[in-house]
């Protein structure tokens, strides 16, 4: 029986999402639990990793095991166990040859920056950037990155990664101060939601001219844009699946 | 010089308000800084304690210097100390006789409840309840502790304590799925508020009707309403001066 599960978790309480020596990560933290409901080991597989510090409001999980546990049972019997900081939306029972990583299509990933006074109860869930910022010239400088690009200046990557991602979209709502951008891709590499977005805060705050992110893009070389936006402000949002 | 400061701080970070042995607690936070920046040791007056996981957005307090710094750099120099859970809003130099309790004429607190499903994102910062609750019983039973009246069946108190206390106002704002209780009164006792709300949720579930309410106020004993709501969902919201 193999069950593929929705995630939503407080990236502020976990050392990223994958599992760590002496440092507690969300995996470890849901294969206790599964380990303990399923009454053997669980090994689960995630979407892809989120850093510390990273929230997830739909990160994709599948595990195997020899158990048949109605859905609506492990959910209930899981969130006893992980309250409070991680949450099972949703869980189904899916193919075994299905993984959550290979079998994802696309991606969404939201990042929240916000333009208000500083607030110390959102600290850890929003990127406070205090400067002016030019809208417009974010927005013209978003619409560089979408299509199918190289974008090895955007990621930690090494020599020999094939670096070329299609961004689907990338959008950015702007509601009482607080802007979100919205990105969906085929695929994102290290870093790279927080590299573009610190690119398109410092074309904001002019620092950059949007004809700087083109060079960027065109370097081709993470040395380029040597930025990161801090992990608070982002959200892995959806996982898509054919 | 007498030093009146309005600070917001995250609860879930501190074991609350007084500072206690060998428990972190924004009173420690904020004198630590304090006796550094101002080369001498300092101790603070707060409006009132709040316990441990109870949030502030306008708590005040006081303190006496013999330096003298302009307010809007000791705010400055106070929040590069004391990010990101405490913020300092706003710094002003009072009179020497001011005291942040005992000036203190009317307080306001907020308690957040969701009735949506739970996200771990807010776990900290509002209380989720999952029943049905129906509203307009809440706001009859609330309009029944407007005014002045004995509240001892609402607070822990000691047997020489006069509960007597003036609710100037009680109300409820619901937006999307979330129910925020405002109440200003001339002071609250210890729990007052969690308690309040406690009782409150306990009517708009139907396990109390809204002359169960009057009853309980009767009773003047804490046995009568031996429930308290968690403290995630309470702020300090601010602390009025003549």
């Amino acid at each position: 029986m193999r069950y593929k599960l929705t995630i939503s978790y407080d990236g502020a309480y976990f050392y990223g999402f994958q599992r760590q020596k002496d440092l507690i990560s969300v995996q470890e933290e849901i294969e206790k639990a599964l380990s303990i409901i399923m009454k053997e080991p669980i090994t689960i597989n995630g979407s892809g990793r989120t850093d510390s510090g990273v929230h997830a409001i739909g990160q994709v999980i599948d595990f195997k095991t020899n158990q048949n546990v109605p859905p609506k049972n492990l959910i209930k019997i899981m969130n006893k166990r992980l309250y409070p900081h991680i949450y099972v939306k949703d869980a189904c029972i899916v193919d075994d040859r299905f993984h959550s990583r290979i079998y994802a299509t696309k991606k969404e990933y939201h990042y929240k920056v916000s333009l208000n006074t500083f607030d110390p109860l959102q600290s850890n869930y929003i990127y406070f950037f205090h400067d002016r910022i030019n809208i417009s010239n974010i927005r013209k400088a978003m619409s560089l990155l979408i299509g199918e690009h190289d974008f090895r200046s955007f990621a930690k990557t090494k020599e020999e990664d094939n670096t070329i991602r299609t961004i689907e979209s990338f959008d950015l709502d702007i509601n009482d101060g607080v802007l979100t951008f919205k990105i969906i891709g085929n695929g994102f590499m290290r870093n790279m939601v927080r590299i573009i977005v610190a690119v398109m805060l410092r074309v904001g705050e002019g620092k950059l001219t949007v004809d700087d992110v083109k060079k960027i893009l065109d370097a081709k070389s993470r040395d380029a844009a040597p930025w990161v936006a801090p992990s608070q402000g982002l959200y892995l949002y959806k996982v898509h699946y054919e």
